[in-house]
């Protein structure tokens, strides 16, 4: 089994029994197992059938989680940084998906641009980011976030465009331009409220240095 | 005469011989001009017929201005700030049009967010801004630096987004929709690439400003 | 504390706990607190924890305003201009949110450009817009009102456009359009439906000329 | 022969041999001819084969336009009606269109919306726009001409958007919503730049009632 | 008064009380009145204050109307033809407010291009057609058969595009550009889904017509 | 060698002198071979090095064809039918790519749907239509023939949208839209102006046919 | 009766009423028919009315089916592919339209091209591909799928995107996009969740073969 | 000094005096120089004002590099693959962007999805791919060799849409599209041609995983 790779599935346009029936068939497997953009039913469908100790449901961030690898603690870490508190839903996809691959994360919110200072001018802040393997940067409404933060440290950053916003965001178009935009090097970006494939492609790149340790 | 509310005349799509027989009528009335978008030839046929003083052809910002107001200097400033070099096209038609309305300018070029300390760790850059009656932001590619402006002022901001960049900046659309979609409060925007727009609105609201004093 | 500059709550994609913790936090600094696009149950959950006179409601704009600070009235005030009568909530926004920054509005509803005599013809609005510091012009469908006011006045205008309409206005788009490309000079634009942003931006404007008397 | 219904060229994408060819052929037929978009080449390849007194080339418009029907003045008329200077190709185009089908036309130039006065103040204006069986209004920017002219007459409104301005008018598309849009009743609205079809659109309107008569 | 122009209120947006308080007013000046796009709530709530016998609710087009002019039937009479029975309610819209503006119609229904036959091999359909005076065309999914009619008949053809379809015909964008795009001269559209726009262009054509007689 | 499947060169973004070493490369497999989107010079440096009396270029359709297979005509064949003269040159793409494949191809030209006469009426027309085994419809502008041939045969129909056109056609994309939007059943979509893609399907269907007789 | 060529029916945009009115008469003409996108109410109010063994509903695909045709088995047959078990009910539709119209179809779900493996290295299904006289492709976010398969088969692939996804999938249009470039020769591509059509079109090319034999 | 990290121009928009100062001012910092988006005029006025035998003009990629810091060469590296010819210029930005970070590289030509063999069943490919830290996949059209890459290694893939295409493509939206909806977990992009951009972010990752060794 390859722990650090969960199995996945994408719930959206699926009837919760097919849904069951492969996250039973996955976790067989012995591997984690992520049901992404999961309402509680399906959730409450697989518990019925699944009696297991590492199986939970994220509320905010809508993902039924099964973890039955035992990884151990990485040095180095993904840090996830949100712009708004109404950003934290996809945030919390990014890092729920970065630890159920076995990867350490650090939580940064609201430190959105308007309000640079209370990035700028916090030093733990400033620490957790320059530190961090890969930054996860999870913005909505004009995204300009990650430019900043791409500005401020010397790791990749990977921009996630949330559709938080209204009127000419065109739900999430404008931060996803703003993130492809960016006049700032090293500003990868990801689909719009895409906080898996963040915290996915965030994992493989910390995971890299880990095993380099 | 309105001095402070000059005439101006809008070139592509318009003949030169066209402009020129504008230009000539607006200048009897006293009053300063000027014609935009304008190529040296435009500048060029209209000196050979109007032989004046305050006349003069702005290379980078493509005006012609035909100044024969005499306005004393205001207090109140409007400034200027650009994210990079490519934006001073725009950034200069915006300066011109304020000057020629009589108001007085300051201008801090190439502060781009992806290198903020530029913009905040200057103290002289920082009180330019800060005690402006109101500033203009000019910026392309993803267009951020408005929103970190406008959390560091408390005048009003204008932004005007440039079509600066390629791919999916779709010519300026993504620093337009960068700037409308501002979580920073008390930004307003203008056309793509319209710095006349945003020098005259500046211009209205310093000019009143200078009037009440 | 910073009277005449309101704490601010976006709450879409906000829990209503989460939006009543915030709220009684920045309540408590003594400022003036606005919640936007708050449905009445978020009035009702802040309500039950903050007993306080100067709290009430907004129905039409959709706002939970504390008042708590207390302004004198202004001389110079803020025009707030609509189309038609479906802009009201719209330009309620922006009207509330000035006054809760402690500025004067005054308010000529229903003067769109499909019967622009009501506009011209009538002396005691044409008075109005043309006295006022600022006009704000609220318009959906084709938003062409705010060029012709802006034809009007001498004074900034500042467009809202609206998602008022069907088809090809594409939720707002075809007024913001409109708006950015204004023939008359002087008008910025705001995200559609942005009521707040114009608010906000008319008061640094008003409050300015206000403080200079 | 049925004077009165031009036989019509779209010339681009077409080679000159090809244009020529075709016109010869149609002049046979004894009705008017007309090739729209045509450079002067196309015009001079076909005088140099057709020798007509009829036949002439209008520059502004880029027509070649060979008349030989003859046919009596009418008394009804189409009022064509332009926001700016850089609109006059395409009104041309639309004006021309309609005397090559017959049809009286009265021009109106240069009444934008941002200077409403010229056209409300105009009494001529005025009266020329009121009696006129049908109004072609042409207008690039925001297009916003069309709406005012539909609420101050009560005849048909045919809109011809035009792609003159720049940034986010995309090439005509903000003038096309604006008019599509339109709050105005009785608006209908032809592809951007297309004098020709409102100039034959409002032929047949205006023929018909040239006829009733 | 002045029948034959009703009154109209678009009432998407506005609250019941609101537009119960304007169809009254508008009511008592004695020409016709018109609610669009208005719920049988709307009709309800206004018949519970007016009871006079011209009052009707029409269920497909969601119009609340209000007959009490008298007018004569014209003679002159537009085409209202359809694509598809899902276009029904937006060219029953059009198709009742021509009559409300006392215009003679005839209405043809389900005659798309994919069966050409049904409208080109039927007689009485090409008779109705081509003796209009001017013909409303609606159609959604490719709106092609705005182009096929016209390139029918000799008068004027209006084209309607609808939102009928799905996918790739982005709720209406297909068929509007299909019309505007249409190689069949003499051609105009309105805005998706605006029947309303469609049947006051008529009317104001037919019934110059009619006067004319 | 797989005659019937020619090896193919896209040429834009290439270089001549790579264009050519591939093209001599492909050339000794025995196999025909096509250029398409190629400029006169890089047959001329073609030519140069390759002297066979298969090798021709195609004009109209900008197409380098080496033809070096030998194959026998077929029974069955593909009509390929364009709305109006402008779009020949992605018409003949798609004929001579079929033609290069072996197939048999039948043209009709000019019969777009303002004149739908041209088509239904003309019997040896409605015969090639009908008895062939597939037709590609090439359109541009509007690009509403698709769906009438659509409806008169019961074979499939490739549809080629082009750029023919201006203003809202936006370069193709109306007729693509109209195109994927047909309401006749059967109707298949390729890319705007690949005629190479028309041609190359409809020739896997009759080649498929033929091979079965 | 052309047995084979189905009657269909949309149902979106229907009364109920309506759609059984015209099922039961076509199902008179003794033909096969189907109504498509139908909700089970529509399929009980047909059930109440016609008492027919062969009339069923299709959940899955959401269709009324009444098989009234008794048609033997082809030989050739169609492959349909699904990249997801999310576009299950899109790959259904085109399954049931092909059988509807008595054509035999092979399925095969769920080898999107991010486990390409599933696809190249099973041999059956590569002989199910290769076999078949043509491929329909079903496949949403971004719709690779159809471009590996093209460069598989020698037969005439039909691409049909869905609308499965989010965020920048734009409701199915990046797999459009991705479809009408497929680098693949031979591929055409019908609307967004269109499975009909590609059923339909699949169909009229089975067929053929089927009828040569 | 910070060999590794490079000082870039971005030239386009900005004059060439200005562009050469910049240059030199940079280069005497130590650095590497990179200006990208460079004509060979400028490389011709640096090289007349610097004198040094690490200056160098890449003609396919249009960048100015100065090559002044000795970096040992990494034992990890990037993999560069490209779907097809035209894809070389961004292709190569990419490449030497990397380079003149001092990382090792793999180049990849030419393995298109349209042709899945030349990827799959070539082992040395197969194993570059596998064993590179990062890999960056540069595609035009479709763009689906991201996809497939990502479903074939286990390393992060960074995505290059081209612009190399026509039609629907967009001028490279539809690859961006494709990307970002990638069905492979993994996949981070960057804009439209923006080789730099990827180069530079794989560099980071790369680099980190070298200082670990
Ligand atoms: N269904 C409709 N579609 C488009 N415009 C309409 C419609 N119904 C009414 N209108 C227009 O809207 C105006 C009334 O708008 P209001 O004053 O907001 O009720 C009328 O004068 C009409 O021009
Ligand atoms: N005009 C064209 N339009 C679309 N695709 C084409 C065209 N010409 C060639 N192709 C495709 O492009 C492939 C060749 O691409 P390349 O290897 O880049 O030259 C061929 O196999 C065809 O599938
Ligand atoms: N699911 C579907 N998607 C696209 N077109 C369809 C669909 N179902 C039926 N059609 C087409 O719509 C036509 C019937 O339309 P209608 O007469 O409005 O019911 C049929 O002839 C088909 O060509
Ligand atoms: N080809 C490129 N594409 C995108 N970004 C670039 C490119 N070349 C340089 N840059 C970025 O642009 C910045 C320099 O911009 P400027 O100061 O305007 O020359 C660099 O720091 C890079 O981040
Ligand atoms: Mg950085
Ligand atoms: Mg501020
Ligand atoms: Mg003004
Ligand atoms: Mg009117
Ligand atoms: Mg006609
Ligand atoms: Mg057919
Ligand atoms: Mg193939
Ligand atoms: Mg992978």
């Amino acid at each position: 089994i390859r722990c650090g790779f969960p199995e996945v599935i994408y719930c959206p346009g699926k009837t919760t029994e097919h849904i069951v029936k492969i996250f039973l068939l996955l976790a067989k497997k012995g591997n984690n197992v992520i049901a992404s953009r999961a309402d509680r039913e399906v959730y409450d469908a697989i518990a019925a059938q699944l009696d297991h100790p590492g199986l939970r449901y994220e509320e905010l961030a809508r993902m039924v989680i099964l973890d039955q690898c035992d990884m151990p603690p990485t040095e180095h870490y993904i840090a996830v940084v949100t712009a708004g508190t109404a950003d934290l839903p996809v945030a919390t996809e990014a890092k729920l998906t970065a630890e159920t691959m076995g990867q350490r994360t650090e939580f940064v919110c609201d430190v959105g641009v308007a309000g640079i200072h209370r990035l700028i001018g916090h030093s733990r802040t400033m620490e957790i980011l320059r530190e961090a393997s890969v930054v996860i940067v999870v913005a909505g409404m004009e995204g300009a976030l990650a430019s900043v933060v791409g500005g401020l440290v010397n790791s990749p950053v990977i921009g996630v465009p949330t559709s938080v916003g209204y009127g000419a965001n065109f739900q999430g178009l404008s931060a996803l331009l703003t993130m492809l935009n960016s006049c700032a090097s090293g500003i990868t970006v990801v689909n719009i409220d895409n906080g898996f494939g963040a915290g996915y492609a965030a994992s493989m790149i910390n995971a890299r240095l880990e095993k380099q340790r």
